[in-house]
């Protein structure tokens, strides 16, 4: 008798964390990859096909109740996913907020930019997620997994980034709730801290840490930490990771 | 020649912790009442009067752009506050969250309750006030100040308290990102964490830490809490303290 | 029939904070000062009795239990504080720590030095203090104190200050073990962040924060904070402040 | 040619946490054992002998300056070791503080003796440890890595656990200034916050979190998790996690 197949979805997918995350789950679950646009998904879905793995996009904006709740119906009728239980959701999603700028010279725009991609989009994707993660507990291989991308500004709200660490503590603040409830229940909820630029194709002139080798973090290594909180026995599960350069300064 | 009079505001007025914030201030600026509707301010206001001091209250959506600038407009306006300065600004707004329960049967409307009372009332209101406070700076006698009220779980997300948490984490980052950018430039911001069952009429009948007397905090030594940081000289500001009965376990 | 006279206790006295703290508490209490040597409090006590206030010094080294049981021994035997209640004790030992250099450059008796005078001091002092502080819990006019003077090293460790981070962090983790023990028996425990150069007159040629005004911290700031922790009614204890000039980046 | 060798030390070893360590990092490593007592490693080196890897004990007190030296000038001594370069030291001790008691009712002896395992053990065998690693760099096959084992206490100081928490603050603050002056020279420094019963064979009739399955950490959990730590890539280090059973509160 076939064993239950398991899957992952990753939210908030692009060119940088989201691809390698996507890579990395897809080596052992098929994934579901949301993004706001197409064009953000369809060549890692190409990707992972042609690598022998399973993977579909949906189109969706996470900020949006009914997005998220057909995207997750949308993944019930899909060939490879129907029936299948999820092992793991990655709320990888960021959003604007602006940019660096003065309190006084930003806009309630760029506040509800940042609330709406960060608390708020991750609060429907748990919605929809968590259910899903808690019916996997007694079957999935590892333990179900939820865990969301943070920043520095999780814990620092900095001069002139108001709107970015309105959102990042936002979000904190309900992933740590979120873990106090569900760890009891065996599902595992995971905050990273990513202190670090990230080295993807948008950030490859910047000139980070005086351009040593490895200052910016390697995007693939976000990936593996991920791939390695989702594997944690029960007995020992991590929370709260960092994560930066070995020439970042904190 | 007269000196220039200075005045305080108060966002969050009721039966409880911003009674007692106004009428201490009142006891040195007119202060302005800010309230959802004018039941909440109105005996303030009637106290503050018949002992001497100077009050108005304005009714006020703290969660609308709109509603906050027309009531700073208004002030300007207000005999008595017309070409007064800015001296102090209370954010002590909580809003609702949807009370207690499992994250599953929450709504996004109890978290939308919550984004918007906290971080983006705050966003709001802090829009209004510190362009007046920075204007005050040179001439006002104790620095200019925004104080925020935040609570326990501004630093710790609870189990089942999620739309909580997410509300004053995210109210916590503002709080410290416009410290750092304000504090420089002679504006004092600090956040108060009320960790606390408040002694108010709506708790009098709670049993809490026993019954010992003074279990409860009383709303007048947070009121006390707020002078004395608003008074701290520019040399040592506090960018943050924490309140509780001496019984209260933490 | 005279009430029962009441008098406070610190530790660390020299030219800045201790001195400062010393002036503030002798305006209402009878104050004990001690410190290693007797030219560190000679001129305070002077000062003192010259402004009609009570005070004595006693020769004192907190890393010695014989000293520290010594000290608390005479003031019992001392005019004017026979008989009397303690109702405020500070412990302001800072102790040398070999300075700011690489870790692989200090030796052990750095770190000797920094773990004597900040852990081991001040549970030498809380050990002979909390007793006296004890009993004072029902006719102290203000809730029995202690208050802990830390730093910014007491909550991040940062490079080259391997000893001075070692000995703050004890030092804040044995105060936040008193205060949870204390607080419920009804006395006071603080700790507070000094994260600033103190203006004394061993700072006065630094130049601090590009040498504008109140750049530095003025230690009579820190004596009115500390007041003003030992006047707080017990329905709401401050357990932790930070305190930083305006100017201060954080 | 033959590569160079690359050895592990661990230091705190015995029937729980130590071992699983030692056992894990074995399997790729010679690893050297410190205890102050020859029972505590005698039976791990020939459980690792027997498994074909290699591994010597060395009986050694880490609150003792010379004998940490003199372990360490030992195992250059030492067939398998000599000439060979350090790729992880781990600091696992952890030392008695006079267990649980009010504080009135520790001794000063307690508080040494927290002291001395904790902070100066861990100084001194990072001050020997820390060159190696540092030579290691350019070779070794994962960065040169210093993890330290905490506890809940390192972040938290409870009642009754003064002496716990003294301890262990002390040593998270140490390990954070040797991570931000050791990373940028390519040695990664990490601390664990442990939050947990650990299930070894002294709390095998503990019941825990109500005696349900996993409900204990097991130190293998922990011994993956510190050999993920060492196995990280520069790019992108983690200094610090928590580990806690699902069903732990916190």
């Amino acid at each position: 008798m076939a064993s239950k197949t398991f899957y992952a979805v990753i939210a908030g997918v692009g060119a940088g964390t989201g691809r390698s995350v996507a890579l990395k789950f897809a080596k052992t679950y098929p994934v579901v990859l949301l993004a706001r646009n197409p064009e953000s998904y369809g060549d890692i879905v190409e990707e992972i096909v042609d690598a022998g793995g399973r993977a579909v996009g949906i189109t969706t904006d996470v900020t949006s109740q009914e997005s998220v709740e057909s995207a997750f119906a949308q993944i019930q009728k899909t060939e490879g996913f129907a029936g299948a239980g999820l092992a793991a959701a990655i709320y990888n999603v960021s959003g604007g907020f602006g940019g660096r700028k003065p309190f006084l010279e930003t806009s309630i725009d760029d506040l509800d930019a940042s609330l709406s991609a960060n608390p708020r989009g991750l609060y429907l994707f748990a919605k929809s997620a968590l259910p899903l993660l808690l019916q996997s507990v007694p079957e999935s291989p590892n333990p179900p997994t939820l865990i969301v991308t943070g920043a520095t500004a999780s814990t620092r709200g900095s001069a002139f980034f108001s709107g970015f660490a309105v959102g990042k503590f936002a979000k904190r603040g309900l992933t740590q709730s979120l873990a106090r409830e569900f760890h009891p229940r065996g599902v595992h909820v995971a905050h990273a801290i990513i202190d670090a630029v990230i080295d993807i194709p948008r950030t490859r002139g910047f000139t980070v840490n005086n351009g040593v080798p490895d200052g910016k973090l390697d995007p693939n290594a976000i990936a593996d930490e991920y791939w390695h909180l989702h594997t944690q026995h029960r007995s020992g599960f991590t929370q709260e990771i960092d994560l930066r350069p070995y020439v970042e300064k904190f």
